[in-house]
C-alpha cells in the first residue's frame, strides 16, 4: 500500500550533499501560520447539530450574506424547533439534506415565514481578496470576510458559492425562498449551478465526514425510500447557547493576511511530494479560507 | 421535507390558460437523445471489480490517453492478480484508493514494471468539441473520443482530469508513475491540481456510490486504522473475459453529437425547476459525458 500523496516524512534522502529545503505543503503553511492571521468565529454563528449514533456537524453561519435566512435558523435552533427532524436524503455526488418542513408544525417566533431573496449581496461594504483565476461561473472570485465568494463588478454584486461542505436553504419553486427549515450541505464536487439560486447559510467546519458516508438514498433525488433510513437529530444548538465547557470555539484565516496569500499561491503552484508539473491556477471550491479549533 | 430540485412532474400548473413549455432537463435531452447519439464502450475497456458486501464498480478505461498503464491493468485483472487486494484507503473529499503494491508478490507477465510517464498525450490525433468556457487549470477544455479533456493548442497536449469518479494510478515520488496495481477513484470535489501530475485511465461509469459512502480512515491521509476495515476485492474482470450472460455493455454520448451540444448548452443556461437564474457557463467537471447501460 502505499500513499497517493506522500507526506514528506516519507521522503528519504540519500547521499552526502545536505538535502535541499523541502518544499512546503498547504498543511505546513497553516501550521506556522501566527496568531495574527486568525480570527475568532463568534459564537453565535457556531451551530452545533448533533445525531443519532454519535454524528456531530458544526457548520458555521454566514449572517453577512443571508441575515435573514440566519436569523430564522438561529430562531429555529433556541425553540429546539429541529427535535425529531431528521436526515432524510442523501443523493450521491450532491447533497445531503436534512430539517423538518414547515407545514409540519407551527414556526417558532420570530421565524420571517417568506423570507426575500438572499441569492447575493451587494459587493459594496466587502473588502475582497481576489482569487486571480479564470472562473467558468463569475467574473471574478475572491475572498472576504472569511468566506469565498464569487463576484461581478459590474454588477456590484457578490455571492457564496456551493463548494464541498457549504450550507443551503433547500425551497420549492419560486418566489418561494425557503424559511431555512431544510438545509443541505453539498457532499460531492462543487454544485456551482446553484449560485445565485438559492441561499446559502454557512459551511460546515467539522463534522462533513459525519454527513459525506451515510448511504445513499435509492428514490428519486437521493430521498430515503423507508423511513427507518433518515438519520434521526436529537439536538441542534448554537454554541452561544451552550454552557461554556461545551461551547466550541473556532478560527478562520484572515483572508486578508500574508499567510492567506502565501497559501493561495501554493495552492496554484504545488511542488512538493509529487506535484511535479504546479498547475499555474486552482479554483475557488479547490483553495479553502482554513478554519480551525482555537488552541486553548 | 421537499426537494432540493423538484422533478418536474412536482411543479403542478393551475389555470385556465395552457401551460407553457416546460424547460428542459438535462435528464430530458439524455433521454431524448437518438440511437445515432450513442457509441458502445467496448468490452475490453470495462472492467468489473467486486467486493465483499455485494459492492460492484464498473470501470471504463481509457487506453487512448494511458495506453501503457492500461494493458498493464488489464494483465492485473486477467491473471486474477488483485485476489485477496482492498480498498484501504478511504480519504472525505478526496479518494477512495485499492489494490496491491507492487512489492508484496511477483508481477504477472507482461506488466511493465516502470511504465513511463502517461500524464498527458499529443493533442494531435483527437477531434475535439470545445467546451468554451473558461478553467483555472488549463488554457482550454473539451471533450475527445468520449472523454473530458485539458488541453493547451500551444503545447500542443491533452490530458483527462480528476473530476468525480475519475481513475488514477497511485504512485511514490517521480520519477516513479506506478504499474497501476494501486489505483484510487475521486470521490469529493474534483482534484485537478493532480492533473498531469499522474496516470489517468478511465472512469467510474456504474457503482462510484459503492465507494463514496464507504467509512473514512482515521489514520493519515485516511488509510484505515484496523486491518479489518479494509473492504477485500473478491474479482476484478474485463468485460470481455466475462460470459456473455455475465457481460455487461454500456454507451457514451458522441461528444460531436448535436444532442451533447444541445446538453452542454442546457448545462450552461439551466433554467428548469428552481433554477432561476442560469449560470452562462459551466465547468468541465460539472458536464460528464453520459453514459449508460446498452439498451436491449
Amino acid at each position: 500500500m502505499r500513499a497517493l500523496i506522500l507526506t514528506s516524512a516519507a521522503a528519504v534522502l540519500i547521499g552526502a550533499a545536505p538535502p535541499p529545503a523541502k518544499p512546503l505543503t498547504p498543511t505546513d503553511i497553516i501550521a506556522a501560520a501566527p496568531a495574527s492571521a486568525w480570527r475568532d468565529i463568534p459564537a453565535e454563528d457556531l451551530m452545533v447539530i448533533e445525531m443519532q449514533g454519535g454524528r456531530k456537524v458544526i457548520i458555521q453561519l454566514a449572517p453577512l450574506f443571508a441575515p435573514v435566512h440566519v436569523a430564522n435558523i438561529r430562531a429555529f435552533a433556541r425553540s429546539n424547533w429541529w427535535e425529531g427532524s431528521t436526515v432524510y436524503r442523501v443523493q450521491d455526488n450532491y447533497v445531503a439534506q436534512w430539517g423538518q418542513n414547515e407545514t409540519d408544525k407551527p414556526l417558532p417566533t420570530g421565524v420571517v415565514a417568506k423570507p426575500a431573496a438572499e441569492y447575493h449581496r451587494a459587493l459594496k461594504g466587502l473588502t475582497v481578496k481576489p482569487l486571480g483565476y479564470p472562473d467558468a461561473y463569475a467574473p471574478r472570485t475572491g475572498y472576504a470576510a472569511g468566506w469565498p465568494i464569487a463576484y461581478d463588478p459590474a454588477a456590484g454584486t457578490a455571492n457564496l458559492t456551493h463548494c464541498y461542505g457549504y450550507v443551503g436553504v433547500a425551497r420549492d419553486l419560486a418566489p418561494d425562498t425557503g424559511t431555512g427549515a431544510e438545509l443541505y450541505a453539498i457532499i460531492g464536487n462543487a454544485a456551482r449551478a446553484l449560485d445565485r439560486n438559492i441561499a446559502i447559510v454557512g459551511r460546515v467546519v467539522e463534522g462533513i465526514d459525519q454527513l459525506s458516508p451515510l448511504p445513499r438514498g435509492t428514490e428519486a433525488l437521493g430521498f430515503y425510500k423507508d423511513p427507518a433510513q433518515r438519520v434521526p437529530i436529537t439536538s441542534v444548538k448554537l454554541a452561544s447557547d451552550l454552557a461554556p465547557a461545551d461551547r466550541p470555539a473556532f478560527q478562520q484565516m484572515d483572508v486578508m493576511s500574508t499567510t492567506f496569500a502565501s497559501l493561495l499561491r501554493l495552492r496554484a503552484n504545488r511542488k512538493d511530494a509529487f506535484y511535479e508539473r504546479p498547475a499555474g491556477g486552482v479554483d475557488l471550491c479547490s483553495a479553502a479560507v482554513p478554519v480551525r479549533r482555537k488552541p486553548a
